[in-house]
């Protein structure tokens, strides 16, 4: 049995599943499947399908994990093509998930199929979930809970998300920064401008507050990660009055943090500026903290060194090792195995005209197959 | 002919004339004041009732100023009586005006009217407006305009707003800081807070920017004023994203400025920090600046010498001289002529429950009378 990993792509393209809704991919993942001999369990969780594919018996597992849900493709009229059409033109295939990253899923499904005809000495296991650019709570986390109780697991664990900037073979991910966000209200005393001193200024607190985080520096580059950022992306007051000084005021605050960190050490730590501050100025600060990932990082070593091989075998290119970028499940895999994303070029994902080259679909399936294949040497 | 300043107050009241619909009180002094010997003249410009009133052919001119528009009084239902009742309890006169500033307005009215019964060696111009509380330009503006216009003037103005801020005879003005607003916006280049480098965030650039304005010491008080003061009124970005960086943000800042410094000197000096901000972070700022009115002081001599006699001989207190609060329309007579502030308790001034002390309208007519007589003597 023979998978072409162009026409799957297209095949998953032209069942939309703008996140959450991905049951018709997943459904028809499953019947291919379960046709070339995998073992298959659905593990949906508050409506959302996922899919568990196992292949083999025995050990050691190599995993595979993707999502087949997308993000909404905006307006259909400012594509060029229908983005649930999956055309091809001058070698490039268009559509949502075009990268990101039904290709992605399509090329290890591919793959796999294609090794397991000829045996493997261990498993391969797909996990392949509907819900990854929404919260992302009931997929990959959801099949890793199942696994954990039923006793499955995977000894290593790659993900097909795009990985490359520009260029095919560019780069693969070996662990993501962590990232916190932070909502603060900042409460002081309402009052005239032309009477400043019987106000108290939340916006000069918060200035003072977001000044001083932004000096703070936080770290330099670690072992293989670049250096922690902290970007405010927001602040706002709602006040139209310019002669007004309000009483309140809120911003939004993001740290992209490396391994020097945690979301609990910079939770502390922006906690302690806010009450410094405060004890300063005489404005209150509300702190409200989310860490939606602390950073990984699957060290460099046989794995890696494995996956970059194979990269460099089939496109010449020997990619770097990278933890840039936001968030992926590879947070939730790295919790139970090492994992490495290797994928396409993800230049266009989430925008109009999201487009990947069909050579590039072609090249990443032979990639994930010298993996499969070195893996189980 | 007497006229009670109490009971004019109270008829005042009961014409509500929420600014700038001033019509029915603006002619029912016009009608008054002609009865009493004056020289009435409407001065309306662009829909607004004025009224200019002299007494008297030949110099010095000695004027009043006041207004007798109104703030809207909110829910009538949260008053403890109708806003437009006029009702006296315990002593109190009750109503939208009450202290801002139709029992003012009376008790100069009813000042000036006494005085020139008696005779006095000079005239006396009662210049009356209806468009105070709102923009103001088609109010005492306007009359002024039309007395350069038409060869009149003043060689001093008292003005009947409130200027106490506790207790009757507390506080005299001489001037008034002036006012600035700038609208800010800064302009960067948007993108994701994980790939800060590739974005230049306007939020770090108006921060630095704010922080700067707000470490920079505008001045020390001055011989009348009070220091300068700049507040920062509003901040926004309107982004609910909290890991993109937006492309631009606004603020708004607020200064109150004193006689060391100019419209036009503060204009330049925030163009220039923003200038250097701008040429360190690659942020542009837009910014768009208005001065609602320069600082202006009527120098301590004569004239407040007189005035503080005045409101000591009747209260038995000695006023101090102040350049705080808001901006009013002294800002356009001192353009004119010195002009002094003398009036009642303003505490309750546009607030619910609007009152007055009824014994203290008599003090103010009685301190206005004394004035006209020192002026005259
Ligand atoms: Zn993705
Ligand atoms: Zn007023």
């Amino acid at each position: 049995m023979t998978v072409d990993p162009v026409e799957l792509t297209q095949d998953l393209i032209r069942l939309p599943s703008v996140t959450p809704e991905s049951e018709a991919p997943i459904a028809m993942l499953h019947a291919l499947l379960e046709d070339a001999g995998f073992l298959c369990t659905r593990v949906d969780r508050n409506g959302i399908p996922n899919l568990h594919a196992r292949w083999g018996r025995k050990g050691p597992v190599l995993g595979f994990n993707g999502h087949v849900d997308v993000v909404p493709p905006g307006d259909p009229d400012s594509w060029t093509s229908d983005p649930f059409g999956a055309e091809i033109r001058d070698g490039f295939l268009y559509g949502r998930g075009a990268c990101d990253m039904k290709s992605g899923v399509a090329a290890f499904v591919a793959a796999a199929i294609e090794a397991t005809e000829r045996d493997i000495d261990g498993s391969v296991v797909l996990a392949i979930t509907g819900d990854e650019e929404g919260d992302g709570i009931d997929g990959t986390a959801a099949i890793l809970d199942w696994m954990r109780q039923t006793g499955e697991g995977m000894d290593a664990c790659i993900v097909g998300e795009p990985t490359c900037p520009d260029h095919m073979g560019q780069m693969i991910k070996i662990g993501r920064r962590g990232s916190l966000t932070a909502w603060i209200t900042a409460i002081g005393q309402q009052g005239h401008s032309a009477y400043p001193h019987q106000a108290r200024n939340p916006i000069h607190g918060m200035i003072e507050l977001l000044a001083r985080l932004r000096a703070f520096p936080l770290d330099d580059d670690s072992d293989h990660f670049d250096e922690t950022t902290l970007q405010v992306t927001g602040f706002d007051t709602g006040n139209a009055a310019n002669n007004v000084i309000p009483a309140r005021c809120t911003a939004m605050v993001n740290i992209r943090f490396n391994d020097a960190h945690s979301g609990v050490s910079l939770s502390n730590w922006l906690r302690a500026q806010a009450e410094t501050v405060s004890r300063a100025t005489d404005i209150r600060f509300d702190t409200d903290i989310k860490v939606s990932g602390e950073s990984f990082v699957t060290a460099p070593g046989p794995l890696t060194d494995m996956v970059q091989r194979a990269v460099g075998n089939v496109t010449g290119i020997v990619p770097s090792l990278s933890t840039t970028g936001g968030t992926s499940d590879a947070r939730f895999l790295a919790r139970h195995c090492p994992v490495v994303e290797v994928g396409l070029v993800g230049a266009t994902m989430h925008k109009v005209d999201e487009q990947v080259a069909v050579d590039h679909i072609h090249q990443l399936k032979a990639i994930y197959g010298r993996i499969i294949e070195s893996y189980f040497a």
